[in-house]
C-alpha cells in the first residue's frame, strides 16, 4: 500500500501542477502551506524529543503517528499551494522568495527531496520503531527541510 | 499496519494527555491545532471538490493522499494542544469553549469519534477508491467535525 514508487509518482504528478481542488486565491493559498508546514514542525518536534533528545519517553506508536503526519504533509500536494503571485515581493505573510517560480526544476527537486525522506521516516517508524534508525532518518528529512528553505526561503 | 483498534488506543493514549513533546506555551498549541485543522479542512476540500461535487476530476491517487493527511491529523495527539488555558475564556484568537474543560468525557467521545471516522475514511480510500464509497465516509467525517464544533466550538 504505501509504496515509495507511488509516492514518488504522486509527488511528481502534484508538483507539476495537477489540479487537486478548485483554485484557492492567494492569501489562503500561503495560509494552507505554513499551516502544513506547522503541522509537519510540530510532529518532527515529537520526533527529536523522544528519539534525539530523550525529553520525552520513546514511544512507538507516537512516533508512527508523527511520522505518518510528516509524510502526509509531504505527500499533499504542496505544489498547489505555491501558485502565481504567492512569493514575498507580492505579499507581506510570506517568506517565498520570486526565484522559486524561476526555477520549475529544483522547485520539483527539493518536493520530491521532502516526499522520499518523509515517506523513508514513515517506513522506519512502521517497520518496528528502531529509534536509532528513525533519529538517522529523521536527520534526512531535516536535510530535505533545509534543501528547500536554502534555496527558496528568505532569512 | 493500519488498524482501527490501534488508532482507536493511540487516539485514547493522547488524549488521556500521555506526554508527547515537552510541553508547548499557550500560544504555540493553539496555532499548531489551528493548523492542524487547516491542514486537514484543505485535504477535506479535495474530497469534496472530487468524490462530491465533481468540480475536479477524480483522482484515487489524490484522494488516498487527502485521506491519509485527514486520518494523521485526527490521529496526532491533538489532545496534546488543548492545554488548560487555550480557551477563549483567556485568549482572543481561540473559538474553543471553557466548557471543553469541564467535560473530558466528551472531549474524549469527540476526539474519538474523528479518529474513527478518519481512520475508516483512510481505509476506504486505500481500498479500492470507490467514490460513492469514499463520499459516503466523507460525510461521516463531516459529522465527527460538527459533533466537536456544535460542543466546543464558539459561533
Amino acid at each position: 500500500m504505501r509504496k515509495s514508487g507511488f509516492f514518488l509518482a504522486l509527488a511528481l504528478s502534484l508538483v507539476t501542477a495537477t489540479p487537486v481542488v478548485a483554485q484557492m486565491d492567494v492569501e489562503d493559498q500561503i495560509n494552507t502551506r505554513q499551516s502544513a508546514f506547522t503541522f509537519a514542525a510540530w510532529n518532527m518536534g515529537k520526533i527529536k524529543s523522544q528519539a534525539i533528545d530523550g525529553d520525552v519517553a520513546y514511544n512507538e506508536q507516537q512516533m508512527l503517528a508523527a511520522a505518518n503526519a510528516i509524510a502526509s504533509v509531504a505527500n499533499s500536494g504542496l505544489g498547489a499551494l505555491f501558485g502565481p503571485g504567492t512569493a514575498m515581493d507580492k505579499n507581506d505573510n510570506t517568506k517565498l522568495k520570486p526565484e522559486f517560480f524561476d526555477k520549475p526544476e529544483k522547485a520539483r527537486e527539493v518536493a520530491i527531496g521532502f516526499a522520499q525522506a518523509a515517506t523513508k521516516l514513515q517506513e522506519v517508524a512502521a517497520n518496528g520503531g528502531d529509534k536509532a534508525a528513525l533519529a538517522a532518518q529523521f536527520s534526512e528529512v531535516g536535510k530535505s527541510c533545509k534543501a528547500c528553505h536554502d534555496e527558496f526561503r528568505a532569512e
